[in-house]
This record gives C-alpha cells, structure tokens and sequence, in this order.
C-alpha cells in the first residue's frame, strides 16, 4: 500500500536523522562511542518492517491526530524500544543471526575481544533504551499528552521486561499452554501492537475508552503476530526470516506448536543441536499431529475478531482500512 | 547529620511504599515476577547512602523548592537508575558481591538455574531503568519541569552507558591518565552527583546558567568520589565495603592508582587470582610509588575547588552547608 510505504521511508529517514546526530555528538567524544551508535544505527535500520513506528503514526492520525510531521518524529520511539529489547534479548537467548546479519553481541565480538561481546551488547541496549525516550520528550506535543504517552511507554517496557522474565524461566519449568499464552502477551502482544498504537492515539488526544479499544483489539493481533512467528521459527526460510533454519527447535524453544504436537520424539530433541533430516522430521510430526492447524486457526481467529474490533471502533475510516491490510499481511506475514 | 538521616528515612519509605506498589502489580501477574521484584527491592534497599536522592533534594531545596514531599518521591528516580546501572555493571564486571550481599545475578543462580542468572539480571537492569522513570512522571509537578527533568536525567544515564563503553574496552587497550578521567567522567561523575543534583535543580525550576555551575561542581565531586571509589577498590575492608580485598586489582581494573605506581610487578599481577601476600605487596608499591599520595591529593585539589563553587553559587545557605558537609564525608568515605 503506498500510504504505508511513504510512511516507511518517511520513518526511516527520521532514525537516519536522529542517528545521524547522535553520532556527530558521540564523534566528539571518541571514535569508538561512534563505532558504537554505527552498530545500533545499522543493527535499527536493518529492520525492514517498522510496524511498530507505522502503527504509532496510524494510532495518531486514526484518532484525527493532523500533525503527521511531528507523529513520524517522535513515532521513531517504539522502534528504538524495539532495538533495545531485541539486542538483550539476543544475548538471553545466544543468538547469531537477526535480521539476516549478525545480532549486536556478534558484532562486537567481532570487532573488539570476543569476551567484550555480551557486556558491550547490554549497554548498547540500555543506549537505545535512553534514546527511545528522547524523540518522545523532544516533541512539539502537549506537555500533558507527552507525558501520558510516556507513561504509557514505560508501562508497555516494563510488561514486556516481565514477559521476557517469564520466558527465560520458562526454560527450566514445565509450561502449559496458559503459560505460553503469558508469555505472548507480556512479552510480544503488548509492545508490537497495543503499545504503538495507543502511544500513537494518546499523542492525538484519544479517551480513556478509546485507548482501552485499542489495547483490546491491539493485543489480538500481538498475540497472533507472535504465533506466526513461532511458526516462521520452525517453518520459515532462513532467506526471508533472517535467522537460520529450525531455530527456534535447536534453541529449545516452548512454542505451543511444540506443547501441542504433544510427541516424545519432539520433547526430546527440541533444544538439542538438530542436523536438516531432523528438523524435517519435526516439521513433519507438527503438521501430522494438528498442531501447526491448531496454530493456524487460532491466528485467523484472533485476526478476525481483531477486524471486527477495528469495524466497530471509533477509528477513522482511512485508518480502519490500513490497520485491516495490516493486520491480514501480519496474518499471512512470511517475514 | 539530622537532617541528612531524616531524609534518608523518608527516600527509604518511599523506596519501599514504590516496591509495596509495584509488589502489588507483580503478585497478580504470577508468583516469579513478584520474586523478581522483591529481588530488586531488596537490592535497591541494601545500598545504605541514599547519596543520589538526598542530592536531587538538596539540589531541589537549595533553589527554593518547596514541596518536600514530592521531591522526596520523585528523587528515588535516581535510586533506581542507581540500581539499573549496578546490576547490569555487576554482570560486566562479573562481580559476586556487591553491598554486603551478592550481586543480581549470582542471587537469580541460586534461586534458578545456574545459566539463567546473567540473562535474569539483565531484565532486572531494565525493570529498574523502567521503574526510574516512573516516579518522576507521577510526580506533580509543572509538566514543563518534569519533561526538563526527565530529559536531563536521560542525557545522564546516555553518557553514563557511553561511560562504561569506554571502561569496558579499556579492558582490551593501553590506557592513559586522560582516558582514566574520560571513564570517571562518563561513567560517574555525572550520573552520580551532577545528575541528581540538577535534576533536583530544575525541578525548582532554576536558571540554565545555574543548572550550569551546578554541573561544574557536581563533576568535580563527581571525579572526587571515583578516585576514593578506587582507593577503597584497593585499600578498602571487606566488611565496609561490602566487596572482597583487592578486587579491583583481582578484577583487573585500570585505575589511576595502578596507572601512577607505573611498576612491572603490579602490572603482571593484575587481573591474575591474587592471594593475601600478593594484595598486600601490590598495596605496598602503590604506597612507596606516591601513587596513592598522588590520588589523594587530587581528590582534596577536586573537592576544595568544588567546595569554593558552592561557596559561590546561588544555591540557599542550608543547602551550601548540606552539599559542603557531603563533599567532606566523600573525600574521606571508608564505604
């Protein structure tokens, strides 16, 4: 849709703005804190979709928000969030490859010691969580809307940082799949979807009970988001998902696709180091047993009723649409 | 001084009337999440200075604030900031101990999984750095100071994080006496004092050019506290310091001490496993060298320049006394 890729390159040029004054300041104080906001401007930037920004200019304008200038500045907020939360958690979970390159702790192993990697990764998060503030603060809007979009940034943080906690525990606790559903919601559907929106709509002047609506419908597209992504993290192509093969198996991951294939072979190999015959082997024992079908529908029937949230909500009809092509291409989404 | 244990009983209340509401929130979630939180309660609560508050509330009262009892809330923003950037530099650092307990981490091994300690601290950080900013959001003052405050307080922990970049890959590089104050200067002079301090400040809403002078002399007993931290790195009593003998030499910390002893033997030795002899030699040369004089010295030179500052600034008599009693006590502090 061209409105949503106008507004992708607009959003895109505004983190080039701002990263490009971050490094001019870190510039003057030594060439290795500018290496160091190179590696998050390129680790940010090779992120091709950024919904969450696009989600918090359509939060804005839906709610008949008319300053799309100022929207795109401070939107860059939720995406620097995003940066943050993903370079920590790829040193929780050991990750090599996101967004088809190498995660932060990577690229700092590479270019300094490699023991350096981690600690230099988990202060280049805490850097894009301080930066994630500023576009926020540093924007034209109200004083009382800035704070209360704000407030609502920090509430959304520190769900997710709970949802993180509770996937990490995961690991050494037998989960159900009221558990798995915790963890989407903490973790994922909070800060991918309800979270951009309504900081967007709160900026615009949205009510208490338009802002619940959003957190309403907004977490049922998060937590399908989050079960197509489990999906793509068994079934999806390293060429377009940016992480390799089966990833999520070798990891160890508790998906629901895994709780509900229910199958000892799977049980016992998920988080073991897997060849490409074992892998398929999995994949195979996932669709035969029902459980990528459970996985599917349960996604269609989240979107659904998402769709039918947004119809009846107090969106504006433009915005209604682009939030509808939104939420079928996350539906679909093979990246 | 009375007034200084008066405040510091209130800021600890307040601490823990933050905790009891955030405990509150965290058992409705699940039992792991109020374990977390309790686990960053109780490691905010050990740390007995309270230095960083009192400071935001001298700096709010000496420019002629007058709501105490919302200063004294919103100054535990910078108590928890403390907490964030101790917990993720106690992992860097990988330190055991910290304030007489163990360090976040080691805490989360011995209550989970070994391996999950270091990924379970980085969450805490962030929770912490989420939790910093509430408080002051809250708090009721003018929006317009608020928004001021916030974004001092962001620029802070900015350079903080750029502070500790530099301390980490100093680690892996030869550093000289000017690359050793551009750590401290980064890494605590700001956040420590000057930070706090002018956070306060604005909040009363004082000049820029006072912010200024407040941030000169904050820096300068900023340096102050970071050479006596080292100091007590060095000569410092486990049961005052709350970390074991000599850990920084063990730690392989690159301080102005070891740097100014310029000696082979303390060279080779640090950042080895060091026994008591070994510590107590190294201890000896620091000494013979004029080392420790010379660090000695320069923290009287840092704390009488910062003293006749404050003598001249247009901070409130009371509060020129409060600022000039703390300097006192932290160029002679044993913990």
């Amino acid at each position: 849709m061209k409105v949503i890729n106008d507004y992708k390159k607009k959003i895109d040029n505004e983190l080039k703005a701002f990263f490009k004054m971050k490094k001019a300041h870190a510039k003057k104080i030594s060439k290795d804190v500018y290496n160091c906001v190179n590696i998050l401007e390129d680790f940010t930037l090779r992120g091709g979709k950024k919904l969450r920004p696009l989600l918090t200019v359509f939060g804005y304008t839906g709610y008949g928000g008319k300053d799309t200038k100022e929207i795109v500045k401070a939107s860059i907020a939720t995406e620097l969030v995003h940066s943050f939360l993903l370079i920590h958690d790829d040193i929780i979970d050991n990750d090599d490859l996101r967004r088809g390159g190498p995660t932060a702790h990577k690229v700092f192993d590479k270019k300094y010691d490699h023991s350096l990697g981690e600690s230099l990764a988990i202060i280049l998060g805490d850097i894009s969580f301080c930066y994630a503030l500023e576009p926020l603060l540093e924007s034209s809007f109200d004083n009382d809307k800035k704070i209360k979009a704000l407030r609502r940034l920090t509430a959304v943080v520190e769900r997710t940082c709970y949802g993180e906690f509770f996937d990490v525990i995961g690991e050494v606790m037998d989960v159900d799949e009221k558990f798995i559903r915790d963890i989407h919601l903490y973790k994922t559907a909070n800060y991918t979807i309800a979270g951009p929106l309504t900081v967007g709509a709160i900026l615009a002047g949205a009510s208490e009970e338009q802002i619940k609506d959003l957190i309403k419908l907004g977490i049922k597209i998060g937590l399908a988001f989050q079960l197509r992504d489990d999906i793509l993290g068994v079934f999806g192509d390293e060429s377009t998902i940016g992480k390799p093969v089966g990833s999520d198996l070798i990891e160890g991951k508790k998906t629901l696709l895994v709780l509900k294939a229910d199958n000892s072979y799977v049980n016992k190999k998920i988080g073991t180091k897997l060849n490409k015959t074992e892998i398929s082997k999995i994949r195979k024992i996932i669709i035969a047993s029902g459980s990528l079908t459970y996985s599917k529908n349960l996604i269609t029937k989240l979107i659904e009723s998402a769709k039918l949230d947004i119809q009846n909500s107090s969106i504006r009809k433009k915005e209604k649409d682009l939030l509808i092509y939104l939420a079928d291409y996350l539906e679909k989404r093979t990246s």
